[in-house]
Parts: C-alpha cells; sequence; structure tokens
C-alpha cells in the first residue's frame, strides 16, 4: 500500500519536461521526445557537428563557426561592447556599422575570448568518492580539491581549457574541455540602429525586424582558423512548423526553485536588484546626455543595463502573479509528503531551503553591496580588489583558495587585469559615487562605520579623490604590484588599493558566512531536490543552464493572431511609422537599396524552442544541420523561462536566415556567407 | 554667573539669518538688513506694490502681473501642464510653441487657477486663545476648528479666498486673504527645445542659455482682467552686483530642521522617495516611448519627475556629507544645552523629535504607499478615493473632517474633480500596474492581505481590469456619484469606487497614527524650537517655506570661474556645440532670426537670491520695482537649500529681462511687454 501511494505520488507530481520543454546536455540529449514529437532521430553525427561548430562569447553570449575560414556568426547586440571598444570620434562603427573589405582591415578585439567544446567527461564518481573519503563538514574543501585537482589533470593532459561543471546542482559533475580563442577579429558589424532597430521599446516585444547580427573572424598564429566544423547555409531558411534546434549557451535558470525561493526573489532579492539596476540605469543615462565622448564610453552598458532592468521587471511582474507560485505551492506540498514518504524523520530539503534563504535575508544587501561590489561601480576599484584577492589568495594552497583565483582561473584574471582597455576617469568618478551612495542608503543606518571611509567627504568627493588619485589606470603599474605580490600590495598607498584594503576584511567576512550559511545548505538541498527528481525520472529531465552548451529543440509557429515570420517590407513599415525617429531610423543605407531588396523575404520568427539570456548569438539549424535563423531575443512571456516553461505564449525570437542572406548581398553589398 | 552664560550661549550659537539669507513675509521684511548691506530702505509702497503683483499657479509656480491688461509671465516649465492640454496631435504646441495673434486666439486653460495676496492679518492670538480654552488632548481639534472658523467668517466678509497659514511650525498663524482668478488663457509659449533648452543635462547647471518663459491673461467676466498692480520693464535689465528682489512662492524649507530630522531624511525617507521617483521615471520614459500620442500624454509628467529625481538626489548627495551634519551637530549640542538650562527636567523638543521620527520611520512606507497613494499612480484611482472621502467627510461636522475636505477647501476638490481633462487609459493601466507592483514589492511581506486585493491577476491585469471597468473617466459619472452622497458612493458596483472603498479603512488607520503619533508631536516640537529661536531674535529670523508669498533679496554675482551672465551668443554656441541634437536643437525660428538679433544681449543671470522650488516663475525686479528678470532654476548647490542657506556657492538662475525683450521681438516678432 505504502509503494503504491509513493508510485502514485511521483508519476503525478513529478513533473518531468513537456514538449519542446529543455536545455539538454550535448551528452545526454533527448533523442526520444524528439523522435515521438516529430518523427525524426538526430544522429550523433549531427550532434556532434553542432556541438563542434558552436562557440561562447567571454562576454557572455553563443555564436558558431558558419564558414571554413573561421567567420563566427553573433548577435549585434553580444558584438556591441567589442565594437563600441573599436570606434573612435573619427571612426564611429557602433553608429555608422563596421565592415571589413579585405583581411588587414578585419579589427583585432583587445579583450574578447571565444572558446569551443571538444568533448564532456562526467567526473561525478570521482568527485563523490573523494568527499565520501573524508568527514561530513569536510566535504565542500574536498569537493573544492578534487575538482581543482580533476581540472589541473585535464589541462596538463589536453593542453585546452578544462573546466568542471555541476548539474542538477550538484548531483551531477561533467569535465568541460574547450579549445580557446584570443585572436578574434571584427568583420561586419551593422549600423547600431539596424542591429538594435526599435531600441529599448521594441525589446522582448514581437513582431520584430532586426538585424541582430555580427561576424567575427577567428585567427590562430596571425592566420583565419580553420574549424574541423562549420554550419553550411540552408537553401530555404526556416519555414512554418519546422523542427529547429538550438546549439547556445543558456546563462542561469532556476527551473528547480522551491516556492520558498521563489517568495524570497519577488519579496527580497528582486525588489533589492531592481533599484540598483534603475539607479544604474538613470546615472548612466544622465552621463550618456552630456556629449558624444560620454555617450561612446557609456552606451554598451547602459543598453546591457536597460535590458536586464526589462527582462528582470518582467519576471518579477511573473512572480507577483499569485496563480503562478500557487500553483508551483500545490505540486509542492504533494512532492514534500513524497519525500517524506520515502525518508521519514529526516528534515526535507525544501525545509533546509528555507532556513538558508533565512539567512540570505538577513545578509543580502551587505552581501551584495561589498562582497559582489554593488556598492563600487568602478572598473578601478574591480581592479583593486582583484589585485588584492589574487595576491591574497596566491600565499595559499590552491584548494583553499576562492574558486575564482585557483591556478586553473587565476591566468584568466591576470590576463584581465593586464589588458588595457580604455578607462573613461570621468565616468569611474560619476558611477562610483552614485554606486556607493546608493550604499550608504542601505547600508549606513546598521552599519556606521561606513561612513567614515567617505574621510569626511561627500561620496562625489570621495570618489574624485580615489579615482583621480590611483595609479591603476597605468597597466605597468598593475603589473608592477601582481609581481610584486602581497607584500608589495598591502604596503601600496594607492588610494584605491587602500580603500580595497579597507574593504577586504569586512568583505571576506560576508564572504564566508553567506558561503557556509546559504550556499552549502542551499546546494546541499538542491541536490537531494535534484536526487530525488533525477532518480524518479532518469533522461526526462534537463539540468538548470549554467553558461554551458546546451541544445534546445522546438518548432517555428506563431501565437494567435501574430503570425510567426515577418518580413523586410515590415522593417521598412516599421520604421516609416514611427518617423525614422531615432531608434526607428535603420538607416540611409537601407533606404538608398530598397528597391533592389526583395521585401517579401522573411526576416525574423518567432519558434517554441527554450532559451533565455546566454542564447544571444546561438545558430538555429534544421535537422540537417544548416542554419535557418540566429537566436536573438525573447518575447515578454519568455521572461518567466527563468523559472517556468510554457510553450503556451512563451517565444524565441530570430533572425531568419534569407533575411541575413539577403540584407547582406542587396543593402551592404558583402559577400561572406559561403 | 547662570544668566551670563544663557546670554552668551544664545547669541553665539542660535544662529540668524546671514547676509542675503532668507525668505521673508511680506509683513515683517527685513528691511534693516537690507539697508545695512545695500545702503537703501524699501518702502511700503514698493512692497505692497510688489506684494499685489504677484500671483501663485495652482499646479506649483509663481508668475507676476506685467501689464495693464492682466499679462502674467511665468516660467515655460510652469506653463508646461497647460500648453501641453491644450496640444493635440494637429496643433503640437510643446513642441512648436504657442501665440496668440488675436485676443480670439488666446486658449483657455481648463484647470488652471491663479491666486493674488491682497492681505495678511495675523490670528495667532485669537488660534492661542481658542487652544487655551481647552485641555491639552482637545487642543488640536480646538485649533481646527478655530481655523475653519477664521477663514469661513473671512470669506463670508471679504468674499477673497480665505487661508490661515502657520509658520514658525505653528508658532504663528496668519490669515492670507486672496483673489482668486479661474478664467486663465495661453498668450505665448516658446518651443519645448527654447524652453527647456538643454533638458535634463542642463536642469540645476550653469552657465545656462533658456528662454524659459511664458504668458497668460487673467480674464474676469470674459474681459482681460486690468490689475492694480503690475510690474514695470526695466529699460535697463539685471546688472552685476545689483540689489535685486525676487517675489514668489517657496514651497517647503526645513531650515528648523534637527539633525536627527536630517538624518532620518538621509537614511529613511529620501531613500524611499528616490527609488519610487527613480521607478516612475522609467516607466513613463518606457511610455512615452511607444508612439507620439503617449509622448504627448507623458511628457509633462516625465519632465516634471526627472526633474524631482535630479533635485532629491542633490539634496541627498549633500546630506550624505558627513560635515553638513556633523557642523549642525555641534550648534544643536550648545542650543540644547541652552534650551536644558532654561527649562530644566522638561523633555526638549529635540528628544520628542526623536521619538516621534521612531514612529514614522516604523510606517513610513505604509502610510506613503496607501494613504499617499504612491501604490496607485492613477487619476482614475485618486477621483474614487476624492469621491469615497469627500462623501464620507460630509457627513460630519466641518472641524471634524480631514482639512483638505472642509467647506473652505472641499470647493476646489470638488471643481478639480468635475474639471473634463484628457485621462489616457493606457497609461493610466501601465502606471498603476507598476506602482501597486512596487506596493507589493514593499509592502505585502509584512501584509499578505495586500496581495488579495489583485483578485488571483497579476499587477498587469488587475490594473487593465480596474481601468476598463470603471465609469469614472465619464464626468457625469463622477457627478452622479458626488451628488449621491456617501450612501451612493457606498453602493457603487464600479470597480476603481469598490476597490478605494477596500483601501480606504486601511488608508485611515494610517493617518490617523501618522496625525497623531508624527504630525502632531512634531509641530508641537518645532512649536517650541521655533518660539524658543524666535523669542531670542525677534525680526531677524524668518519662518519655512509654505507655499506662501515671501520676498527674497541678494545681488547679482557670478561664482569663481563662471561670469554672472550669458548672452544669446552663448545660446547658439551651445546649440552648435551639441549638433543641435535633441534638447539642444533650440528651434529653426532662433537659426531663420539669427542675424536680427543682437547676440550680446545678457539672456541668463545668476544671483545669491535664497530661493527654491515653487519660486519658479518669480519676478526678479530693481528697487524701483522693475523687472529685471525672471527665476527659472537653481545650480546644483543650491539643492541643499532646502536646509540651509549659503551663499558660497548657492546661486537662483533666471532669465535676463533684456534678453526676453530682445528675443520676443526679433525671433518671435511678438510685442507684449508695455
Amino acid at each position: 500500500m505504502k509503494f503504491l501511494t509513493w508510485l502514485f505520488l511521483t508519476l503525478s507530481v513529478l513533473s518531468m519536461a513537456t514538449a519542446n520543454e529543455g536545455m539538454w546536455l550535448f551528452n545526454d540529449p533527448p533523442l526520444d521526445a524528439i523522435e515521438k514529437e516529430y518523427g525524426v532521430r538526430l544522429t550523433p553525427e549531427l550532434l556532434e557537428h553542432l556541438q563542434k561548430s558552436s562557440v561562447r562569447f567571454s562576454n557572455g553570449g553563443s555564436g558558431s563557426f558558419i564558414s571554413p575560414d573561421g567567420l563566427v556568426m553573433t548577435n549585434h547586440h553580444v558584438a556591441f561592447s567589442a565594437v563600441n571598444k573599436l570606434s573612435t570620434p573619427e571612426h564611429p562603427y557602433t553608429e555608422k556599422g563596421f565592415f571589413a573589405n579585405t583581411p588587414e582591415q578585419e579589427a583585432k578585439c583587445p579583450d574578447l575570448e571565444l572558446v569551443q567544446l571538444e568533448k564532456i567527461v562526467d567526473v561525478t564518481d570521482r568527485i563523490r568518492a573523494a568527499e565520501e573519503s573524508v568527514d561530513e563538514g569536510a566535504r565542500p574543501a574536498a569537493r573544492r580539491q578534487e575538482i581543482a585537482r580533476i581540472e589541473s589533470e585535464a589541462m596538463k593532459s589536453t593542453g585546452l581549457f578544462c573546466e568542471v561543471m555541476s548539474f542538477y546542482r550538484g548531483g551531477l559533475y561533467h569535465l568541460y574541455e574547450y579549445r580557446r580563442f584570443n585572436d578574434v577579429r571584427l568583420v561586419f558589424a551593422p549600423e547600431e540602429n539596424v542591429g538594435y532597430f526599435g531600441g529599448e521599446t521594441d525589446n522582448f516585444e514581437y513582431p520584430r525586424y532586426n538585424l541582430d547580427l555580427s561576424f567575427f573572424r577567428v585567427y590562430v598564429d596571425g592566420q583565419p582558423y580553420r574549424p574541423d566544423h562549420w554550419l553550411r547555409w540552408s537553401a530555404a531558411g526556416a519555414r512554418e512548423n519546422e523542427l529547429v534546434l538550438v546549439s547556445g549557451h543558456p546563462g542561469r535558470t532556476e527551473r528547480l526553485d522551491t516556492t520558498a525561493h521563489l517568495e524570497f526573489l519577488r519579496d527580497s532579492y528582486f525588489p533589492f536588484f531592481l533599484d540598483s539596476t534603475r539607479r544604474q540605469e538613470l546615472t548612466l543615462g544622465l552621463y550618456r546626455q552630456r556629449g558624444e565622448k560620454q555617450a561612446q564610453s557609456a552606451s554598451a552598458d547602459f543598453f546591457r543595463i536597460q535590458n536586464t532592468r526589462k527582462a528582470k521587471s518582467g519576471i518579477l511582474l511573473g512572480l507577483q502573479t499569485p496563480w503562478m507560485i500557487d500553483l508551483q505551492k500545490e505540486t509542492e506540498r504533494l512532492q514534500r509528503a513524497a519525500w517524506r514518504q520515502r525518508y521519514p524523520g529526516q528534515k526535507d530539503p525544501w525545509t533546509v531551503i528555507e532556513q538558508a534563504l533565512t539567512v540570505w535575508r538577513g545578509h543580502l544587501v551587505d552581501y551584495a553591496m561589498l562582497e559582489e561590489d554593488w556598492a563600487f561601480q568602478s572598473s578601478l576599484y574591480k581592479a583593486a580588489k582583484q589585485i588584492v584577492r589574487l595576491s591574497a589568495e596566491q600565499t595559499k594552497p590552491d584548494a583553499e583558495r576562492f574558486p575564482e583565483y585557483r591556478s586553473t582561473t587565476q591566468e584568466s584574471t591576470r590576463r584581465m587585469l593586464l589588458t588595457p582597455g580604455p578607462i573613461d576617469l570621468e565616468r569611474e568618478k560619476v558611477q562610483l559615487a552614485d554606486s556607493f551612495g546608493f550604499c550608504l542608503e542601505r547600508l549606513a543606518p546598521a552599519r556606521p562605520e561606513i561612513r567614515s571611509w567617505l574621510g569626511g567627504d561627500s561620496p562625489k568627493g570621495w570618489a574624485a579623490r580615489l579615482v583621480d588619485g590611483t595609479r591603476l589606470a597605468d597597466f605597468s603599474f598593475r603589473k608592477e604590484l601582481l609581481d610584486g605580490g602581497w607584500e608589495k600590495v598591502q604596503a601600496s598607498d594607492d588610494p584605491m588599493i587602500r580603500f580595497a584594503l579597507t574593504v577586504d576584511p569586512v568583505a571576506r567576512k560576508l564572504r564566508a558566512e553567506h558561503d557556509s550559511g546559504v550556499v552549502e545548505p542551499i546546494q546541499k538541498a538542491y541536490t537531494d531536490l535534484a536526487l530525488f527528481r533525477f532518480q524518479t525520472h532518469p533522461h526526462t529531465c534537463y539540468p538548470d543552464a549554467t553558461f554551458t552548451l546546451r541544445l534546445s529543440y522546438g518548432k517555428v509557429a506563431g501565437l494567435p493572431g501574430i503570425p510567426a515570420m515577418t518580413t523586410i517590407a515590415g522593417a521598412y513599415a516599421h520604421a516609416e511609422e514611427h518617423r525614422r525617429a531615432d531608434v526607428f531610423s535603420l538607416s540611409d543605407k537601407w533606404f538608398d537599396h530598397r528597391s533592389e531588396v526583395d521585401e517579401t523575404t522573411p526576416l525574423n520568427f518567432i519558434s517554441t524552442n527554450d532559451i533565455i539570456g546566454g542564447n544571444s548569438g546561438s545558430p538555429v539549424v534544421n535537422v540537417k544541420g544548416e542554419v535557418v535563423g540566429l537566436i536573438f531575443d525573447g518575447n515578454v512571456d519568455s521572461l518567466s523561462l527563468d523559472f517556468l516553461y510554457s510553450e503556451k505564449s512563451a517565444r524565441a525570437v530570430s533572425v531568419h536566415s534569407s533575411g541575413i542572406r539577403e540584407i547582406l548581398t542587396k543593402i551592404y553589398g558583402v559577400d561572406l556567407i559561403p
């Protein structure tokens, strides 16, 4: 009887992926589900080809090789910050677009890095064994040590960049081996008002008409890279109701979140996060208006923040819809009963999570401000902090360091710190003053000592003193400090370094509290939850997104009253409806060459693929592995995909491959696609 | 010995007004101080002339009669909302400007009201007597009753609009008798990019180049009004170092605030206020971008909110400067010692204020959200609330009502409720959803019942349901409800009225807590503080601003490196430096007529006058009472004038009278100034 009840409960309440749902691991693809839904069985060859043609951008975003000579396709908005860094007042590439007519004109991006996934190895057993060889209290350290050892061994043996990733909140551990590319050159970017056509107003909306597209080329040893795998272009492009696959790097989902967790996000985390985001957006927005130089410096971050704000506001509005959480509460009540039946007398993971969230709520703002640097919106402060941390952590054994300063990762950190890039000192001052003002508002009433950090100045005066006084804008000074090590750093009289040294002990204390009181118990509890789900439904569920490569499947499909595709004609009409004002201007090129274009060519389309931030720039391919589109957005209803998939109204938004080819050849006179 | 110490303390620590400081009452002008500083003794005739030439705008702002046929001068930004209400897609007056060539073209503003101050009567003794005739607990009610009686008697005997105002936080009570004008017609408004030249970027900055000017005409019985007093134009205009007087309506200062109060503002009030303001700004900003219709609907409010945000951020940054409050702490310590010496054994007013602020802190967000309607950004909700309150309050005796629903004020409220004006239903939905979302974030964790107000919907769905369902956009429906009275209102099935009825008891409870726990004790304590100051320095101090008419004196004076005046040439240069983009475009008229203009004519100037929000549109006059300028802004350093005057860096910013005349005649071909 007990057994029967258990079976009944698990089958009815433990949600499995529904049709088209899922961000699947490439080493555990949903072949059966796809075959059942679409009557097609994907081959291992196709999946390998798709995997190895895909790349990840270091600044967040996805892309793919689309030519034998290393051409990489991604979104304009993924490329934006790189384009912006190459722009000058004489060559305003962000505004006017960029095209390299010859290989010599291809412009090297100073700090852009791409990785391409070669291989996935399951290392769960090794980590479990390491954990089980020690007492419960020592397990986190043992796990960290084992991860460091696996990464280090793999890097030595393969020469690749290797990273252990955990899935199902620690239920599985996979080693990801990446080929890494540091020489990435810009080949093509359209004008900002073409790539970001409709701006903030159209963002997350559909119908859309965007050529959110850019091309880079990867170089190795000064020569165009010749990848083993690259995606061919489809002659027909995406067709309605067609099965389409997306290969990309969704950043982060929380599909396992308990209702207590969702309520914490709704009532504590998102409101605070959004207050901070709105503030940054307005500060940067005002700064952009000071003049052209300032606009150029701040635009990329401004759009990123605006995008984040709109996205998170959409999620919060979803969470504030009572039925959404109420529905999950009912499912959770049943799941919890099932769990208790199976593990009687044990504290259930839902309770563990609730308790950890209480701890988090207690230091949420302090932790975000002081350890996650929300209080210090300044690249110079961030450099100071990283120099302080890197130097201090290097005095410790690898396994005892913070993960971001281990031997496998510190090289990236060091390179980032030493790669010269423009620093806008005027902007540093404005943002640092404003963010520390925010910190004073939120923290100083309970932590009056923070006020003393100002040294008597106003936040504005204090920020100016630090930014004007520090030598960290000079990269040789950074190198000197890093080479000098912890002793040298501690003795530095640089005001920004001294300030970072003041903050560091307070921030470390918060980090310790957060790691032990929140991260560890929550990770453990979600592991239990995930394993519970896993055990009952092997291979029919997928882990949360972790910015690793994932496969999503779905079909090209409209919504009630909204056709799946738009056309180039729609773009012209949309611009004209808005009198071509500002972000609706498209570009003169579009109007100059209008008569040459076949305006009936599809431009954008929507599909039921389960995607999220980080998937930007992902290729959309048909069952032959040919490019039929390029992911660039989701509609408003897709925002809640962070927590919940529903094919009812959520849609991924892509640029259509035929529109890309038509516009490139007819409007831009560019012949890049093989 | 004790007496000597006391004398020493009061003389040294109780701050009197410094040179040029003060927003002085017209019935207690600082004649001696002005004479001492400038060697000029102002005559009673000049002051009466200035007083009676000044007007106050019902939407906040100041102005003056400047012609014998009722022409009123004010700022473009004071007129903006009226201009916007008159604008249509065919006649975009906000964008293109407005000028009436003939009296028939002068456009009546549906809900604009001006008042002009005829007389001030000191009624402090009557109110004190009424207070002292009852027990301590009954005094607030007795005071309110006596105020209502005085106002009602005065209105009957004079036929004027009469209002009892308290000064020194209840230390003095004056009866203000106003002539009221309801027929106000727009005569001239420049293009938005001229009046608001430089937009948000230039706001609170100096040097400036704005023609922030508009003209209205007052009509009585369908004819242009012929005022007894109006200000003549100065031939020379403002000159450097000249003594200038400003007559206007500063809205609100808190110059008596204790340091506990300033810390409350710094740590609790302003942070919350600004979070709400930033949110509204972004919501409206996004809404404006939806299209031209939406931009027209939301622009006036958007600019107002943007302005408020920048102003309050500036104040907060000032309060976050440790030395500012630290300095006052020292003064306060000595004052407090002096007070205790004088009133030994009594709880001092600083302590009373501290305790009341603790109460306020406890319900700050609840009160603002639910009683001050921050949660319900919707004119339809506000109408519903006012209909509910007005109807309910009318069932009570006058003296027991909320002040805003007494017989002396309810007529205005009723008229406002019944004056048709455009309601943008799309915008109502967007703002109501967002503001109630904000309320859910801040209040629902502790008051989960608020979530039930959604009736299961998302904030967006809920707002749409209320706005689509209510009939309150129909003004005849409002009248029907108001005429029907409390019974009828209670029985209404209109969803917005029903919602206001749901909120009302919760809001009333907060109002009662706030009035008794915060407003009353704070008012009493500041009365004690103000009287203490008053007694020791009669006639050398001035009360906080209360949107009543005040006199400010100062001189035209630059700042280190910044000359006092700008010229018309500077405006052209400023536009060209910004490539005439957006808010820097000025207007084609300016460039078409450029050759006719004497570009050396002064355009804007700064002076040391002690002014604040509400002074916008105030005339600046010379010692002969002639117009030499028009107040329109203060510099960034003037933002802290809410709490502290300093002539060191704070400056009032005005349009120069000569620039006005030059531009009106040469660029606009308008001959309005007699």
